[in-house]
């Protein structure tokens, strides 16, 4: 196996070795008596969607779990389970992402067609969602059951999904068809979205798996969990900047948030600073595919000093994470959160 | 609360003020940050999928923990417990249920339209069906966190669903639109969907999770969940028939599997005993609406004595599982096996 001690593309390479041994057990799982078909099927469905992503969630256990052994060489079994982690986290989110995909009704995900937009997968492209899921659990059970750890670790990823599915709740009906209502959208509305929806299983998620694999009794890293819940959120607030006002050739795709209603951080800190006359032009404008109103929308924002607004919120964020992270007590769990924050402070895609 | 060592009215009573529990806990659980909203959508969403059906499974788990216990009046807490673990199950189906549904593009449920033909809904209810599913862990740490079972609480519910959704996977890829061909059906096709979409969940998990509150390692019994398999089985065999064979007055709806191209029993078994030419007229009419080529399935299904040939199927299944029975060592694990046994042998419904 490659040699995860390495550099960045060694660790890809041996990152992605792991997955397919995760595979290949998964397909031989003795719980299921398999047939031809439905090996084939999993099979191409997991290739489909698991591992082409930026995978930047799977790699930051190793990462992290690096770290908190403090420069250590990590054994041949750790690079494995940290491997297999970062796995069980990419397969939460590829199930999250194939169900949304279908409830959005979405067109294209990674550059090629939704799951459920590919000829005979259809609508059963929700169980695959749902088996997605339930692999992680067999994984852990084949790789953890024996771990001091290993309860741990299936109520962390319990609570962290059950957290994700309530984020996607308010979002969705925060967003029902044909009630499109501007005045729903704040702030704190924004916040909690994202806080579940995202934070928790991007940033939380990873860090929370090496704690555990490193022994460490997650209860005891409140402050770490928050540290990282504010990450989150700074991360969502740059990817809804980025979206209207980075570079489409940087970020590799056209934000259509202001076409799509979107609850982005830009329309509801609009929302808060816009006099009366501005907030009719909002709308009047938002939610709308005609292009002349999408510039609407993007004129105002102009008007209002958005972007100045967001390097304020930025090097706010950027000041009062760097000094939670500096209180923590432990210098192997500051470098951790340095690393993360390291990878998104002043992000251009 | 109403005492769940009386009699059925009473104990069914007594289970629906435990829902009522499990409810507001859950609307109130901490992990989350309940917005108005949300709260009131989770609630009629609970209200809408969850209590509606015969509640046999969750209703199960108390009556076989009391038969395990020999007859012993129940602690208050063990009533709860017992009730709780059942109401788990009863998310599990509901969650099931939501989603096959949406799948299925099916109209009604229990006499009612599917959620997610409730206005406004939609497809939130693949989500929704994600948080009846992210709910039973929820309940679970809540009320069994400290028991010495918990573990292996988890890993049951993990393998059960984990084998339902595979059931599932492959009734679903056995029926791709567009691409009904009869050939595909067998008997251990039928046999291998059945088991896996619904014995386990319907049959075994009652069982086990009584198994586990009463101590027992669940790896001890295996012969246990052979039998229940068995028994789940034959159940779906009878629903099979009952939906051709049955009187719709009873069974409370009029079948449709010939219509719907299922992969019946009864089809698996003609397909089995039919010469060339009645192939041909399996093959020319199943799975079509019009009601003369269904008529012409029916007259086929009578040639061949479909029906004495469930009845042999009947007494020999119910002779195979009542000595399985009868050669366990223990009385009480008999006595709960031959309680599920009587509930469904000759059922008209
Ligand atoms: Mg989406
Ligand atoms: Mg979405
Ligand atoms: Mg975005
Ligand atoms: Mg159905
Ligand atoms: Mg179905
Ligand atoms: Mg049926």
């Amino acid at each position: 196996m490659a040699n995860l001690n390495g550099k960045t593309s060694d660790l890809r390479t041996a990152f992605l070795e792991v997955y397919s041994v995760l595979k290949s057990e998964l397909l031989n799982d003795p719980a299921f008596e398999w047939t031809d078909d439905s090996r084939q099927w999993v099979e191409r469905m997991l290739d489909y969607n698991v591992p082409g992503g930026k995978l930047n969630r799977g790699l930051s256990v190793i990462d992290s779990y690096k770290l908190l052994k403090e420069g250590k060489d990590l054994t041949e079994e750790e690079v494995f389970l940290a491997s297999a982690l970062g796995w069980c986290i990419e397969w939460l989110q590829a199930y999250f992402l194939v169900l949304d995909d279908i409830m959005d009704s979405s067109h294209t995900r990674r550059g090629q067609p939704c799951w459920f937009r590919v000829p005979k997968v259809g609508l059963i492209a929700a169980n695959d969602g749902i088996i997605l899921r339930n692999q992680i659990p067999r994984i852990l059970k084949k790789h953890f059951r024996e771990k001091p750890y290993y309860v741990d670790l299936l109520d962390l990823f319990n609570e962290v999904e059950f957290q994700t599915a309530s984020g996607q709740m308010i979002d969705l009906i925060t967003t029902i068809e044909g009630e499109k209502d501007l005045s729903k959208y704040s702030l704190s509305l924004h916040r909690r979205i994202v806080q579940y929806k995202t934070a928790y299983y991007s940033f939380y998620l990873p860090v929370a798996c090496a704690l555990l694999m490193s022994g460490e009794n997650l209860d005891n890293h409140i402050d770490v969990k928050n540290v990282l819940i504010d990450m989150g959120i700074y991360f969502q607030v740059q990817d809804d900047y980025l979206d209207c006002f980075g570079n489409p050739e940087t970020i590799g795709k056209i934000g259509t948030d202001i076409e799509d209603f979107k609850c982005s951080w830009l329309v509801v800190k609009a929302l808060e600073v816009c006099n009366d006359e501005q907030k009719k032009i909002l709308f009047e404008n938002y939610g709308n595919p005609d292009p002349s109103k999408v510039a609407k929308i993007k004129a105002l924002y102009n008007d209002i000093n958005l972007q100045g607004i967001f390097s304020e919120f930025e090097s706010k964020s950027y000041e009062k994470i760097t000094s939670s992270i500096e209180a923590h007590p432990s210098k192997p769990v500051q470098a951790v959160l340095k690393s993360f924050l390291g990878k998104i402070y002043k992000r251009q895609k």
